[in-house]
């Protein structure tokens, strides 16, 4: 292992996943919190996602030999499926379990966290000014050595490598919610990010059994954001206009490219609420009788009501 | 059966498929043509797809116990797969024999082909003068009973219905191409098509054992174009302004979505002239230093290497 001590910053929901799943690859992690109200926010979603790894890995078990099974197994968790044994699924649970209670600290002093950090991951809020604030805190804490990365889903590097003191040290990695099984993390620098500490990433994001997925220039949205805005603005723009119903469009695109799940599948998946922010950012949704406007409206009615998406049992489809 | 008689105005691809999955169904069914040269370029076509068609049902043996059968099996020409037999497969190539030898009739004489069909396909190619010649030639030619639909890809039934004499009769039924394998029918009416003429348009594709997928408006490139043409264009983006290469932009979108194929696949199945014809529609690519045209250029540099897609052995990937 290249990388030993790790540092998150921020206990969100990434920020959780993201120490676990470094935990459990092994490396020394300390998730370094604001306050002792961010440990008593923080501590329940560190149990609720060490549950679900650890009920992932389980489950893994009856998946052997179930054909199927290669397409579903916690790709983070297990990184080689083919002759796994429920003896070798227990082995990882076991191991999982004693990482957790040894190699996962929280910290409330900055200053003793990042001491000796070989990578810091910002997960901090979308807050540009918060980031900078923090950004300017760290900088003189951290050492030479420190690899700096932010897992920012909608901001950019560029924003913020001059605030870090460390531009050429300083990138994005990017990962995807429920990491132990959607395993991607988009490595994306700025301008000035030096090719050496782009390699680092990459090399870090497979310590921690993601597939890294290179960016060679600043996108906003990396790549699969860039890919799903689009797409699922089509879609609700066929809905909104009346063109057809959600369960239509998505079987139409089930069958016409062989996708398990189509767009509303997919909006479900990421959250009403989350669409409904995104399409309220586009200046088009402030425009009366504009397509935009319509989208933005249905899916308010729909959050209204409490059809908020998988998570809350209801979306476009009752789960 | 409800529609005995069915002709196919046209003798393209499309046409040809068409045409062969009518006579598959037990329809009569007529390919009218417009001159001996269209003869000489059609039969091939049809001997082409018949054994295409036949080849995929002799190959759907071997899928028969395969835990991926049911989803790779032609759909259009097996209706049921659970309890699928290999001698049941062999009756149904035997009938399709049969069926395409006694069903499938080609002829010059519209008048002849038109008399007492329930349904006529056009399935000319995209030149709307060329579709008003051929709707005005045929209005007075077809029975007070027959359904006119339009298999037009790109364009839309309101821009000829008056020329059809059978506003009411008339609307789009839009096959996708590997009709026996992709068996999606969009089906769309324009404003003054009658709802009895939707319903049995819908009960046509059955009988045809497509899947009807409803459109209640009219929608350039229906349900699957209209998403189809803005996520490939988002991908084409990433890839033009170098933010990522096509093999990464794909698996990224393999990964976050379980798509079994990515953007760039697709793009090799579309085929790359199509692409760059898309493309060029769009005015953004006639403008110096745009997005739009470094696509167009870079398209074109791979449609002049010969690089045009699957059926080319070669596009974004090899084959």
């Amino acid at each position: 292992m290249e990388f030993g001590k790790v540092v998150v910053v921020g206990g969100g929901v990434l920020g959780t996943q993201i120490a676990l799943m470094c935990a459990y690859t092994g490396h020394d992690t300390t998730i370094w919190l604001r306050s002792e109200g961010s440990v008593g926010r923080t501590q329940p979603k560190i149990q609720h996602y060490e549950e679900a790894m650890l009920a992932d890995l389980e489950a893994a078990k009856k998946l052997i030999g179930n054909p199927m099974g290669g397409f579903l197994y916690p790709r983070g968790l297990i990184t080689k499926w083919e002759g796994m044994t429920p003896e070798e699924i227990d082995r990882l649970a076991a191991q999982a379990k004693e990482r957790f209670g040894s190699l996962l600290h929280i910290s409330l002093n900055m200053a003793e966290a990042l001491k000796g950090a070989d990578v810091v991951i910002e997960s901090m809020s979308e807050n540009p000014q918060a980031k900078v604030e923090i950004y300017e805190k760290m900088r003189d804490l951290l050492d030479e050595k420190t690899l700096l990365l932010t897992n920012t889903s909608t901001l950019l590097p560029s924003m913020f490598a001059e605030h870090t003191g460390r531009p050429d040290r300083y990138l994005a990695l990017h990962f995807a919610n429920s990491i132990w099984k959607n395993n991607t993390a988009e490595v994306m620098g700025h301008a000035g990010t030096s090719p050496e500490s782009f390699r680092k990433a990459v090399e870090f994001a497979q310590e921690l059994q993601m597939v890294p997925l290179q960016l060679h220039k600043e996108q906003p949205g990396y790549i699969l954001n860039s890919l799903l805005v689009p797409f699922l603005n089509a879609a609700e723009m066929l809905w909104a206009e009346g063109v057809s119903d959600p369960e239509t469009i998505d079987k139409t695109w089930q069958l016409g490219t062989g996708a398990p799940v189509g767009p509303f599948k997919i909006l479900d998946i990421v959250g009403l609420e989350t669409a409904y922010n995104i399409v309220s950012l586009n200046p088009e949704s402030k425009k009366e009788g504009s397509t935009m406007q319509k989208i933005a409206a249905l899916l308010k009615e729909k959050i209204d009501k409490g059809e908020k998406g998988i998570n809350a049992g209801k979306g476009f489809y009752t789960y």
